[in-house]
């Protein structure tokens, strides 16, 4: 039994986006809640910066939904900085029972399942989940100091400065979780740590095979079928990958490092990357679509690259994963 | 809704254990699967190493329950490597999808929550749940090179080199996943990390405090309290904080970093630490307790510590989380 996990219960109750400059000048900028032009945040410190914007987006995310985090039985979060220390500080002023999840930037697909198995099975009644990253913090983490001004190969990818944020339970809302299915590690063999998309490639198109198989679904029952943050590069593999077993999917297929950012104007190569990238394209533009009835069903697999730059150097290959969730408009 | 989170059919197929030579030379040696004298388990680095023994206690666990990997739907687990790659890196090449998790030394318990709830909801049948820590992984990234030979101060601990796995389903067995309870950040003010005992039991009274009162059970009905990795230190302070609110705890009380080795006589401070010291002890030993009806009722508290290197640097204190799970003998 590894077949996708059906929902019939589980709500979108709300959805909040803080994003970074960067992505205030791409052409998702009018569906964010805030855009922030101070990469610090406020505070002193980018990994302060991306635990205060996690915070602010908890926040707004209370406010749009009209509850407070007493409200709260359960926040599912995660991002990239070392043991997930951006949602952990940025969530603990709330005091609401907290489960880290480290899926790389599959994140935000994994708390989702994760809050709707909890709702399902009774173990928490109203959840939020979160994923972020930051440019910055993940620039200096994975890569070089920024004030190096290291330059980037073509295949390399933009760390979205963001965090998304939804609210789930069982109260009925026009949008609902309706199914889902969990990732397993892909291994492309690829050991570029600036070609991530690649790395990513093959455990989205394992995923999308294993969710449509199982689902009994055609790629021309979504409106939209969107990966996480494969780029350029990845979106293009991904595609060849899956042209013969999944006709129809290049209409719907779209990857959400391709929407967040001009691919032409802005220098940003192959597009977004980051936990942040798929968690602000769902919570922003994705959600917009679905209320406002423009999409009514959603596939988003959002997908990770499991390394840190010590697996990178002792000449381990790049692992993906892609965790799917399924949200449609209307309840069944 | 914040209550316990009870379940009915989720039961314990099966444990596995593999340590290092320091856990070896422990009071619990005889109830580990595997000591492995060499501390790279054959591999050229220590992160490899970890990985391998996550590998290796997966690989021990599908003997001893006589399944393959096939016949498994979900791994949750994690570590304390950066992006949690020891987990990654160790579960990849049985191709089952994989949820990745973070909560520091709370891991273990996150995860047998995690896997409880996908079976009680139907996301999945047969879970393996999985933790791990390795001494030199993480001395190596946490505080100095080992070659360097650092003195650690009074109140540290040692780093358990161990990786426990549990097999969960809802085929029956003598052994139940009763009920659990998942924790909330608790900031204690600490900003010592060379004492996360103190940092954590604050967290650890939290959630037991929480629990006992959910529950409507008492100290006395369970036969062993633990929790994970507070040590001497965080034991003290922990059973301290509670004296008056939870009469007869000190009886039950007991904390796995303690247990695993001996503290008079093996250079170990305070005692245990890491992801995989509550994973090993519940895994081999608790799990030995329930399995011969030495103990009926057993109530694991894994204990982590937010923080990484930055954040310590930065000011920032290190906050605590508790996670709890009830193992039971006997069907209800």
């Amino acid at each position: 039994m590894r077949d996708i996990i059906r929902f019939e219960n589980i709500y979108v109750n709300g959805g909040s986006s803080v994003v970074g400059k960067t992505e205030a000048k791409g052409p998702l900028a009018r569906y964010f809640d805030l855009c922030e032009e101070d990469e610090y945040f406020g505070k002193d410190s980018w990994e302060k910066a991306e635990s205060e914007m996690t915070r602010r987006t908890l926040e707004k995310l209370f406010a749009k939904a009209h509850i407070s985090p007493e409200d709260l039985d359960l926040i599912c979060g995660g991002d990239l900085l070392n043991q997930c220390v951006a949602s952990s500080f940025g969530v603990k002023e709330f005091g609401v029972p907290f489960l880290g999840l480290y899926g790389a930037c599959s994140t935000f697909a994994e708390a989702v399942i994760c809050a709707s198995m909890f709702i399902k099975g009774g173990g928490a009644g109203r959840v939020a989940v979160c994923a972020s990253s930051h440019f910055c913090s993940a620039e200096k983490q994975y890569r070089f100091p920024l004030e190096y001004g290291g330059q980037r190969t073509p295949t390399a990818q933009n760390t979205v400065t963001g965090c998304g944020a939804l609210l789930l339970s069982g109260e009925p809302s026009d949008i609902r979780v309706a199914d889902a299915m969990t990732g397993r590690i892909v291994d492309a063999g690829i050991t570029d740590a600036n070609n991530m998309g690649a790395a990513m490639a093959k455990a989205a198109a394992d995923t999308l095979t294993r969710y449509f198989e199982s689902s009994g679904m055609k790629p021309s029952d979504f409106d939209i079928v969107a990966t996480g943050d494969l780029g350029r590069e990845g979106y293009e593999i991904c595609t060849e990958l899956l042209k013969d077993s999944l006709p129809g999917l290049t209409d719907k297929y779209t990857d959400c490092g391709m929407l967040i950012y001009d691919l032409e104007k802005q220098d940003v190569h192959c597009g977004g990357s980051g936990c942040g990238c798929s968690a602000v394209v769902t919570a922003a533009y994705f959600l917009d679509k679905l209320t406002k009835g423009d999409a009514s069903n959603v596939l988003l697999l959002s997908t990770g690259a499991l390394m840190n730059p010590n697996t990178v150097l002792q000449g381990q290959s790049i692992c993906g994963i892609a965790h799917a969730v399924h949200f449609e408009r209307g309840t069944k």
